[in-house]
């Protein structure tokens, strides 16, 4: 299927030849448009791997003749439906089919989105590694718990500097996040700049480090910009995203109203600037503080490490011995703001924590709001804190949680100032992508201008225009313990189906000399109905198992699946009859 | 466990003689109040067995002397962790406990979190039911689907009219809400007025029908009012609810925009008045309406039939002739609002939908907002709709949904007019009840003279104060299929472990003279791995289990389970150790 696809002709207007796609995107391969553009081989290709209608896993392949880099190799967290699976990372056959063109890797920041699948990457195929100082810190960890460090070539790199991988020549531009180090790209060869911005707000008054480095971002629009990926994760909020340092001033104003009680706050654990404000207030204060939560007491060790956390001398204390302080002399930082089950926040809400009890006199600031589809998470830890008679602020109350992505107008200036030929919204969803596309609309690009993609498109660049190629192959991989994908659609729907109605194993032996039964019918259940008081129903699947073995196997002479299937049909419709459930029917034969 | 707690003393201050528990809630009995309180046969008794810590399944039950009442019979909604489970009901233990002694049953409005659960009690127990019409006519679906229909003796009554049950007299209070016919109750008997508002809000234009009825409210409130029991549900919004009728102003407004398209609303099918908007202004716009899913068509059909509903002629038509008109003349009404599975607005998005297929000309609007933890569903909806290439109009854009309960504002006249000696804020998690309780106190009223409870509490009221009793039985019952009470938590823990790992049943027949295996061990799994990609895996798990076998039957003669404890222990560290997963291991062992 050669999908080929031809540009639309630059100011033709878009949307009247197709009023169903505004945008250019999904475009099936159009049989009239013949012509063949010129010079294919001088034109700058992008791949999506991830990060393109989900937030989570971002993976760009970027391409220039013979060479290839990659921007970024995140996890996603699985959703609901895939039963068992621990993580999700991008499917990386087009990058090992390309092994050898691959110059690097370049990471844009420390989240998990764009570090998580970083490890999984490495252990197939082995290129330099390069990021900020605290990136680099960060990965570090993740390569050592896979063994892995030592074995890869990791590259420190600062804002400004630039990194040469074959034709192309990146430069690293700082930009405000909600962890520091952070960095969006200036990506350059001979088809012209791409400007990714990675993961960005624009913090006029950041708590630690430098506002986002809009001089370089508009000098590089001054040149031209070909192109522009930009950061859609706020697209549907209006105005502009506030400071971090304006949670600080909530602190302070919070650990006043908390008078003589103990404070706990949770928090992400990747967000060292929040961390470092939180630490201050106690500080002034006079507050000791206990760090609870395994990613939390990594975070501080390496921020400390690195010098990206100021911890005042003797501040920190361990978790055991804050009953040697009075409640007001004591603050907990922990994690958990996403009310995740295994989380400190949450196991001490459930009166479970094996070092911190809650009383009445306990103050907890959730210095975070939901992610979506968390809500109800964190709902459930609130009531339970509740409960147990604790003061709790959460939510949107007394702005104890700023976002650390760009909204509307923010997005807006970073158009503005790069002003790209072509615009491609990244890092969102379908809506997300949709909205930021109209923002770029708003101030005066032509809807063919901007591409919003999907994983697996491949598109080619240059000044000439936009094109789609063919798709290449991607697609998710599921992590499930020591398993890398070998977890599939087969497995997550017998769990999805083990999981609703549970099992029913109908065991039999039987004498193949005779064909008569030499044990059995056993029937075993689990998760389907509480067994001792429902023998009547077990008695009768089991007089339905020994006609359909007496019927079938007479008939047809060690047709086993023919028997299976029977069995499988009868006693399905039978307890679906009886109980209107369908679980799943495991007949197993043993001949002797 | 004796839990009989006495009042603290009026005017005492609470506070300072329990500081973990600002409310009078969750008190474990005192030793040292021994005082018995005088006359515990005049007083008015209040148990809980649903909606409180919880947004779902109401039921109060009243009693005075020897007799008692019911206040409604709703359903919940599983959460994530009840696998399979399709409805959870209140446990009527103590209802059929006391069965002589229950007068009937009240239904305050027609929503499944207060009728849901009325049909399961019918079959326990045969009480009237007394509702006003569009209610009584909403149960009636719900007996003929039990094939209750005739059986049992519906009482329809109007706002403002009495009913006597015993000793106790209780009026019928018109109120507004997102279903027409609701009403609140005063519930009068010799130890005092109790005002529960049901769920409600304030209209002061409502669609159609009365604003509620306040002048009643505050008649009783002038009289003097023992106890105000209020709907806590948006207790967190401040401000007043925005009247259904704004709603409609939004819908003119869109469909203006929407143009030349076809236009498809998704709402809540219980909402009557909000189909009218919708249909007064496709008439209006001289589109006609076609209803698709299930809810809605049975609503359209019971609402028109009672009155509720004012269809205009000629303006439906069957959904298989949509095509039949221009798309600028076609409204599609449908289910889904919440991004339900299996709902039809889900199914339209997805493709799956029969009749319904999108084109780019359609123009989607979701009137409704999320239901705390169904965001994700929703989402996931709106990025399915706009991949198609259609105009998506949702959440907050544009006002097209306005909430149903009462917001603080509305609340706090509710408590003003009403001025209730004891205050039990109703039909709200934990932080909705607390939240209502400080508004409470915001206005004045005493910590000590409002209760917090939880399910299975009982209280007995009466103007000398308000006590604790002990708890009556109460919990939830599961529906699962026809079963009810049938799935507890030996399957639903099974069905967890199912879901995250399957299973592996390892399958052996033995021959019971020799001790040897006759045949097999055969293993079978489901829901693990993908077995033709890990048939060394598989092999490996063969030969342990026959090495315990062989071991263990050889020491222990014909002592089953601890061959299969062994078997399960040996293969869990073993397949623990190769994949880092945990799949239920489950051994059966034939003899021959």
């Amino acid at each position: 299927m050669a999908k080929q696809n031809r540009m639309p002709q630059n100011g033709a207007d878009y949307r009247k030849r197709n009023s169903k796609r505004r945008y250019y995107t999904y475009r099936k391969a159009s049989k009239k448009s013949g012509a063949v553009p010129p010079m294919e081989s001088e034109r700058v290709k992008v791949s999506f791997l991830g990060g393109m209608n989900e937030i989570g896993k971002n993976m760009t392949l970027f391409e220039y003749k013979s060479d290839m880099f990659i921007v970024d190799c995140g996890l996603a967290f699985p959703s609901a439906e895939l039963l068992g699976v621990d993580i999700v990372i991008p499917d990386f056959t087009h990058i090992l089919n390309n092994e050898e063109r691959i110059k690097g890797i370049i990471i844009t920041h420390g989240h998990e989105d764009h570090i998580g699948g970083l490890a999984y990457l490495l252990k197939k195929i082995n290129i330099p590694v390069y990021a900020t100082k605290l990136t680099i810190g960060l990965i570090k960890g993740k390569l050592e718990e896979h063994g892995l460090l030592g074995k890869v070539k990791l590259v420190e790199i600062n804002p400004r500097d630039n990194i040469t991988l074959g034709h192309f020549n990146i430069e690293l531009i700082h930009v405000n996040h909600s962890i520091p180090d952070a960095v969006g790209l200036a990506i350059k060869c001979p088809a012209g700049v791409i400007i990714h911005t990675g993961d960005f707000k624009i913090d006029t008054t950041p708590v630690d480090g430098d506002m986002i480095d809009l001089t370089r971002f508009a000098e590089y629009g001054k040149r031209g910009v070909l192109a522009l990926m930009s950061d859609s994760t706020n697209a549907e909020r209006p105005g502009s995203t506030m400071s971090e340092s304006s949670v600080g001033e909530s602190f302070e104003t919070l650990f006043r109203k908390a008078k003589n009680k103990r404070i706990i706050v949770a928090t992400f654990a990747s967000n060292i600037h929040r961390v470092q404000q939180i630490m201050d207030v106690a500080y002034a204060r006079k507050r000791k503080v206990a760090v609870v939560g395994r990613s939390l007491e990594n975070l501080v060790t390496v921020g400390a490490e690195l010098g990206y956390l100021n911890v005042p001398e003797g501040i920190l204390i361990p978790v055991e011995r804050i009953r040697d302080y009075a409640d007001d002399k004591i603050l907990i930082i922990t994690t958990g703001s996403q009310g995740e089950p295994m989380s400190a926040l949450t196991k001490i809400a459930m009166g479970e924590h094996r070092k911190v009890s809650l009383t009445g006199n306990d103050y907890v600031i959730i210095s975070a709001t939901p992610i979506p589809g968390n809500e109800k998470m964190v709902s459930n830890v609130v009531n339970a804190l509740m409960k147990r008679g604790v003061e709790v602020i959460y939510e949107n109350m007394y702005d104890v949680h700023v976002s650390g992505h760009a909204c509307q107008q923010d997005l807006k200036l970073m158009l503005g100032i790069v002003k790209p030929k072509y615009f491609i919204p990244v890092h969102g969803e379908q809506k997300h992508l949709v909205k930021h596309a109209s923002l770029a609309e708003s101030m005066g690009m032509n809807a063919e201008n901007i591409f919003i993609g999907e994983i697996g498109n491949c598109i080619s660049l240059s000044e000439d225009g936009i094109k789609q190629l063919d798709d290449i192959p991607s697609g998710e991989t599921y992590v499930d313990g020591y398993g890398v994908g070998d977890v599939g659609n087969v497995v997550l729907n017998d769990r999805k189906h083990l999981s609703q109605d549970g099992i029913i194993v109908i065991a039999a032996t039987i004498d193949s000399a005779s064909g008569y039964i030499a044990s059995g019918p056993d029937i075993v259940s689990r998760g389907f109905v509480f067994v001792r008081e429902n023998e009547e129903l077990i008695n009768a699947i089991r007089d339905i198992a020994e006609r359909v073995i007496e019927e079938q196997y007479d008939r047809r002479y060690r047709d086993w699946n023919t028997v299976k299937s029977a069995m499988r049909d009868e006693v399905t419709r039978y307890v679906s009859e009886r109980t209107k459930r369908k679980p799943m029917i495991l007949p197993i034969f043993m001949e002797i």
